[in-house]
């Protein structure tokens, strides 16, 4: 019985891997059973009994490109002390999802966020909530921060968190529409000057420790 | 003659303005013949004389939204000083335009570059081709504004077209996605500082006095 649920469980994984692929180039609302049925020669039948209804299948393709953002990008920095050093490592995680992301449509979110953005429903709010708790993983950093005194005590957090989450879509926007590949190093240096314009002495120094320690680190990796 | 010539037209541009509404809220690709003759209540045919094709009317509707953009965004700052002056109020009037918007969809270009980016033919390359082209406006401005000394000479226009880009773009996928509607007053905010970190005294003077002079204009509009 296990066998059998762990081989439903992983094909469920392959088909949503494909789903992701498909959604970001083709658009979430394009997902159908049918469309991913004919792309994974698979049955409509059998791809139904996985999912149930399109809408399931668009609201499981969203958890798994949740799912996947997690571990690359919070995973990433889970071990990294929280404050200025895991919010510089979290932004920087988050641009190297997107640089490296598999998707031939770029960010998943972005591509969903714009296509569902005006159709209301439950694909729509679990987009939306999703989005949201990534800027609020960001504020609480930047609020974090500030309290440790590596931000200064005047700093507008909220201005400062839409300004760096700005940078990363920047770069999303200009590789996908632009082929602009050097819009990832513009991002990494306008998030870097943004954090140092509103650090404190102690704050420079984490930045620039964090940046020389990188430096060190990649080659072993 | 000249009468059905001007009929004709004005015809186009009703079924134009409502082909852009539609393709704002329910995408580009969406956008068929079939669709916006049962949205005009017009018969198929007749829309076929107006076009000819599905992506012949996708490009009308771009060629359109680029028209509306110019109208409203490089017409208000025609008559505005070259440098620093009108690449400010350049962007404030972009800012503008997005935020009163009529289209359901917010920003027709983020939305149609969003879902293009990875569709490769003629619709994505003009819209890559506008979009790129008001960059370039940006940075020409930008340009100028340094060699006019209201920038510092070391600034990298570059790296700050991509920043005042990026805080246009973010404030309309936060008020679309997130009902933001304060994500207008940050990006102002935001483009305004940026360009203050790399003006000279003479540019500071410039930013003040631009600012002075919106808040006077305004009750008179």
């Amino acid at each position: 019985m296990r066998a059998r649920t762990e081989r439903g469980e992983s094909s469920r994984q392959m088909i949503l891997e494909r789903a992701l692929d498909l959604s970001s180039c083709e658009g979430l609302e394009g997902l159908t059973i049918g469309r991913l049925a004919q792309d994974l020669d698979m049955s409509k039948s059998g791809l139904f009994a996985h999912f149930g209804s399109k809408e399931a299948l668009q609201i499981a393709t969203v958890e798994a490109a949740a799912r996947k953002f997690r571990e690359e990008v919070l995973g990433s920095v889970a071990d990294t002390e929280p404050g200025l050093r895991r919010l510089v490592a979290g932004l920087e995680a988050w641009i190297s999802h997107i640089e490296e992301s598999d998707y031939t449509g770029g960010c998943f979110f972005v591509a969903a966020a714009t296509e569902f953005d005006d159709r209301p429903g439950p694909v729509r709010d679990r987009i939306a909530e999703l989005s949201g708790s990534w800027l609020e993983w960001i504020e609480k950093e930047a609020h974090l921060s500030r309290r440790l005194g590596q931000l200064e005590p005047g700093a507008d957090t909220k201005q400062l968190v839409f300004e760096l989450h700005a940078f990363v879509q920047e770069a999303n926007w200009a590789r996908q529409l632009l082929g602009k590949k050097e819009a990832f190093s513009r991002s990494r240096l306008a998030v870097r000057e943004r954090l140092s314009r509103a650090a404190t002495t102690e704050g420079s120094r984490i930045l620039t420790g964090s940046k020389r320690r990188k430096v060190v680190k990649q080659p072993t990796r």
